[in-house]
């Protein structure tokens, strides 16, 4: 903070210490290319524009009256899309607030809940925000999770499959094993990016009470605009998301955001088609990519993470910014030459791939 | 919880002991007269649905992008019709996150955050959520608030006004007094229903810096199926809810929500219009309460709180319920005789007189 101390006498003492997270920017630029927030190239299936209109032209009075604070036809919607049943989902303000609220749900233990150095950088905010303890578990030389470093005592495991940024994701049959590892301990797996060709765990929850998995309409349903996020466990950890939900805000999904929502999960050649197309241009981007010399991680998400073997990362990220590229980087430690670039439809990965020939060449 | 504590030992200890708040109910029955969660009777300004198709037919891609995480067209839209800058605004998914994210910024201090023992019922559910200390200050016997009460040692103050479910409202003038009497505390002010003929403290911002006005769009505005709730302040204080937000979610607000409150904000002569029509309608329901024996509290909200002479307020609001007409009664000490009904159409109010009628007679 910028601000003065005098300023901030009014701030609750632990406010003043909090380093929030910074969300990829949002330009308000014309015609920029944005491979920066993994959003997906492609519109939401247009069941959800026609879901919306009808809620438009027959019902937009409804707008006056509360929203279903449960939200139940969105999550029978979830829970027949994943093959479990309504009380295995829960469903918040984007996955984000989901997260939020598994760590004051199921985090604020004795001892310290466990995640990796190079994650989702919203984890440490939380156990910031909520006074989690915590331990910081470091991939190891590949940029992998080895699930043996998690062998030690803990409050809870969160691990984002397949990872973020590195774009790497971790078998089943190892997330299996965590699980059994840890019986009498909540293991989260954050599948933001599953759909793009990693295993989910969703799978697993009926068979280990401990589970829990967090997935998002943002990236393989194209609905990051409006702001849904859920997680799949069973019903006991089921209740202690939806008690800490209504001691925070009883109504967090609007009534357009559920119609929409309920429209993508019903679309389901839609969603599987549209994955499926990303799927093809990230291994066709990451062929073009390594001829250019990158070295790029394998990836099962709908980004990748590479460094190049000559240009640094952060010079690479400015001029590409100057051709009007925008890529996301980090200046952190062990990743500070990478870039996390979101995958685009064909046409904008060429464009990428032709701006970074320009600036290479 | 009706949960066994063998189901519980995953959850967080202090998340065991939590009560959450409980909303009134969303019956999904037909042709309910339904006057227990102080909606709007009319509908929101036709510029919303309005706004919301434009974004439809000219913007559906757009979904597949986050929203501007701080909402800034919506904080210029209100910011204008309050007659304050931009960076006087903070925006939430509803008033209730906006209220959670003030319990944590500014109440979790050494001394206690005092509120009324007769109030908004959320606010020890925060309290109880964010380990605030708290201290409970009677209101007085004629249900009012008197602000020397207020006059001890406080780490904040939350008033609601007009209060709720009391519906009195406390004159500007009081409201100045307490700021001037706590000038190192913040005081903030609820007003979720101001606009149905309370003063607003928003007036007094420019001058006090330890003010924080919350208000929403889901009473006056009528849109409470789309959850946009807002705090007026000094910046300094704005900073400090911006800095929770951020460590807890970057995009509390959907793309729709915010075309839609800004078209809000932008008609101020329906705003005006409709906010006289339901003042004029609860004039008359009193006028026809009193006739039927009913004392009604002096009400600057879009419901009332009344008893009646004889009947039981608990028998009434069953029978109520039995004639299709909810409205909303609190087994609380103090307040356990009482009716807390939101003022509906005029023909809605006729209906729930003669309902009361029959049921009387």
């Amino acid at each position: 903070m910028t601000m003065t101390n005098e300023k901030m006498r009014f701030w609750s003492p632990e406010v003043r210490e909090l380093e929030p997270y910074v969300p990829g920017e949002q330009p308000k630029i014309q015609n920029l290319l944005k491979l920066n927030t993994n959003e997906n190239p492609y519109p939401p299936s247009p069941k959800v524009a026609q879901a919306l209109e009808k809620q438009l032209s027959n019902q937009a009075d409804l707008l006056r009256l509360y929203p279903d604070p449960d939200a139940s036809v969105l999550k029978e919607a979830i829970a027949k899309q994943q093959h479990v049943t309504a009380d295995h989902v829960f469903v918040g303000n984007g996955s984000d607030e989901v997260l939020a609220h598994i760590f004051k749900a199921f985090f604020q233990q004795e001892e310290p809940v466990l995640y990796s150095d190079i994650t989702y950088s919203f984890y440490p905010v939380y156990s910031q925000f909520f006074k989690t303890k915590t331990k910081i578990v470091p991939l190891n030389e590949q940029f992998e999770i080895d699930i043996k470093d998690y062998q030690q005592p803990n409050g809870g495991i969160i691990i984002t499959n397949p990872n973020a940024p590195t774009s790497i994701a971790l078998p089943l049959t190892e997330i299996e094993k965590l699980l059994c590892d840890h019986p009498d301990r909540v293991v989260v797996i954050d599948e933001a990016y599953v759909d793009f060709g990693a295993e989910s765990a969703v799978a697993l929850v009926d068979r280990y009470e401990n589970l829990v998995v967090c997935q998002t309409t943002s990236k393989s349903r194209s609905l990051a605009g409006l702001r849904v996020g859920y997680a799949i466990a069973q019903p006991h950890l089921i209740a202690a998301l939806e008690t800490v939900k209504n001691s925070f805000n009883s109504y967090p999904i609007d009534r357009l955001a559920i119609a929409a929502a309920v429209a993508s999960f019903e679309d389901q050649p839609y969603f599987e088609e549209h994955c499926q197309k990303v799927i093809v241009s990230r291994e066709q981007l990451i062929t073009d990519l390594k001829a250019l010399g990158f070295n790029v991680l394998s990836s099962k998400a709908n980004f990748i993470f590479t460094s190049h073997q000559i240009e640094k990362a952060n010079v690479l990220a400015e001029k590409l910014r100057e051709q009007g590229v925008i890529v996301r980087y980090f200046n952190k430690p062990r990743i500070d030459n990478f870039l996390r670039i979101t995958i685009g439809t064909d046409i904008e990965n060429k464009r990428l791939v032709q701006s970074l020939e320009k600036i290479l060449h």
